[in-house]
């Protein structure tokens, strides 16, 4: 599977797009604005600069998008009018895979320049907005240009599926689409060796982007045991495999397929992102955080009308996921597969409460 | 009507699309290609530099975006290894208005990476495309930051519909939808003033942007004849204003939108353009050329079945300029419009050869 070629999140404004269905994701951004702007503070008064690199990296689109930025900018500003200096030229990058739906994002540009023409008049410097395409894993930017990077919802997305989860040509991960309580050892290892692989790779990559003293905001899903099989990061997913093999068993689609899909995704415990940090050696951690949110993101209505929380659940969770599933199995079986997804959320939420860990670290340049 | 949220080539890859009918747009490519060739070389030798920003004003998408692309970074990279040089960073810039179809270029670059890697192995420097959504009638970019600037069939477009059209709440260029011969003189200077207001701020924004000693190559529609009534630079706009009035006389759309409507394009004279830029005073004009060019760009068959001429010219014009009717006549319409226009264009080719002119200029920032 190509993950760079394949995965986005659904596209436009419908029903099923990720524009109408990320309200998870805006509250995880909520929960890191404190730490973005202590960051963002700090670097404008350490740095001094009159032409300032900003890039959100797995940016996606729809509102959470310019939200963000939005956010960003006006801390720029207001940092640099309490000490005085002149607003920098803001360059800001919106990164994501190439099948992003950028056009999106650039439609609704128009509108964000003007409302902050707007709010602000001329209390803000210049600010360019570009689209920069491509992996967060390799490089992206030229040397020395950026001073801030954000990334919320978008490091748990490994660059492939972790290579070692078949074993003579036999699949070792039966029945299962990501790590499992019943996952042989090996299943383990290969997917927390792909994580620290690929965050190694994006810490080199940034570490030449960045300029010394610059800062990261990384936001991500993970867990908070070491033991990686915990259901906490792993349930949804259990629950995702079992609507599957649903389908399997009434022959809508085949066993074999279900067998050999696994994500390219991870999600890490704190100790490791550290350790791949100091292992890196570029960065220092400059702060920390775990905070838990409900699988729906607590919001009880979706485009005004009230549904079940496992169909909030289902919806944000096939918004994301849609891409993966329609390449390995096709389009046809998609709706049918959130159709039992959404009953088996449904049933386990009546017994339990569900949880994502999210991860949230800030990185300084130092070296 | 706001052209910078209206006016962009017909998206995707269908029939009508831009990226299936844009073979004049690739002749007009090719005839400028030694100009811009030229131009590079000239801009690598005179400035040396490890960082080198290149932008294509008005990149519109299709084969031609990153056709024009790949030129521009062969030939840096060429002169850079004659020179014994090492490769600069190539940062580079694709501009087009806010609803251009930018997803349609970015899932093509996996592609033109990989076969840029293939074909070069080692021999080019790192490489990073941005997309930079936005006009060109205003700052787009940071101070200083470009070396080399490309715009291909994109200039002949204006900001905005001249002012001045109507007079006492009367439209004055009835019946017509561009300058022509019947048009009374207020259209003439209406169009003409808003080509050297537009351009002039084009010219200051990009003198901001540019170093001192970097090179723009223009290539736009424009006309060899100081009389911008002359029948070469308006006759494409009387036929389609011909196949208007033939709908509005069927009673299928209103005459008087017909008459409220015109289109935010101008063909300039060599003349008027270098006037501009003299009296801009940043750049100037290094060479200049002036070149012919079929209505169908010479091309025979469309998508491998062979068409009328008349039908290749309304392709062509169809993909430019649908966005445009649609929003003043509304989308039912446009197929009848081009079954219209494509006839009147095969009877005027029937008794006469029709040829847009392509100015090319080179200019160098020189303060």
């Amino acid at each position: 599977m190509e993950v760079e070629q394949i995965l986005h999140m659904n596209k436009g404004v419908g029903d099923t797009s990720y524009a109408m269905n990320s309200t998870v994701q805006n509250t995880i951004i909520s929960l890191s604005k404190a730490t973005t702007r202590e960051a963002i503070v700090k670097t404008v008064c350490s740095t001094w600069t009159d032409s300032m690199g900003i890039a959100d990296l797995g940016c996606s689109s729809g509102p959470n998008t310019l939200l963000v930025i939005s956010d960003i900018l006006d801390t720029v500003c207001a940092t640099t009018r309490r000490l005085e200096r002149p607003s920098p030229e803001l360059k800001v990058y919106l990164n994501d895979l190439y099948t992003n739906d950028f056009n999106n994002i650039f439609a609704s540009l128009p509108g964000f320049y003007r409302k902050r023409r707007q709010d602000r008049a001329s209390e803000t410097g210049r600010c360019f907005i570009f689209g920069a395409p491509g992996s967060f894993y390799g490089p992206l930017f030229p040397a020395n240009s950026l001073h801030f990077v954000h990334s919320s919802s978008s490091l748990h997305w490994l660059s492939q599926v972790p290579a070692g989860l078949e074993e003579e040509g036999r699949v070792v991960n039966k029945g299962k689409i990501y790590i499992s309580e019943s996952s042989p050892g090996r299943v383990l290892e290969a997917y927390g060796r792909q994580f620290h692989n690929d965050f190694t790779v994006f810490l080199k990559s940034r570490s030449r982007e960045m300029v010394k003293g610059g800062r990261m905001v990384l936001s991500l899903i993970g867990r908070d045991s070491s033991d990686p099989t915990t259901p906490q990061s792993c349930y949804q997913w259990e629950l995702l495999a079992q609507a599957l093999l649903s389908l399997a068993s009434q022959g809508l689609i085949e066993e074999q397929k279900v067998d050999e899909f696994d994500v390219p995704y991870y999600a890490p415990f704190m100790g490791e992102l550290k350790s791949a940090v100091e292992k890196e050696g570029s960065f220092v951690v400059e702060r920390e955080e775990v905070c838990e949110i409900d699988w729906d993101g607590g919001d009880a209505a979706v485009g005004g009308t009230v549904v079940s929380r496992g169909e909030r659940v289902a919806r944000t969770v096939r918004a994301v996921v849609e891409s993966l599933l329609e390449s390995q199995f096709g389009s046809h079986v998609t709706d049918k597969v959130f159709q039992v997804y959404t009953q088996l959320v449904d049933q386990h939420l009546s017994h339990t409460s569900a949880k994502y860990i999210n991860l949230i670290v800030t990185l300084v340049k130092h070296a």
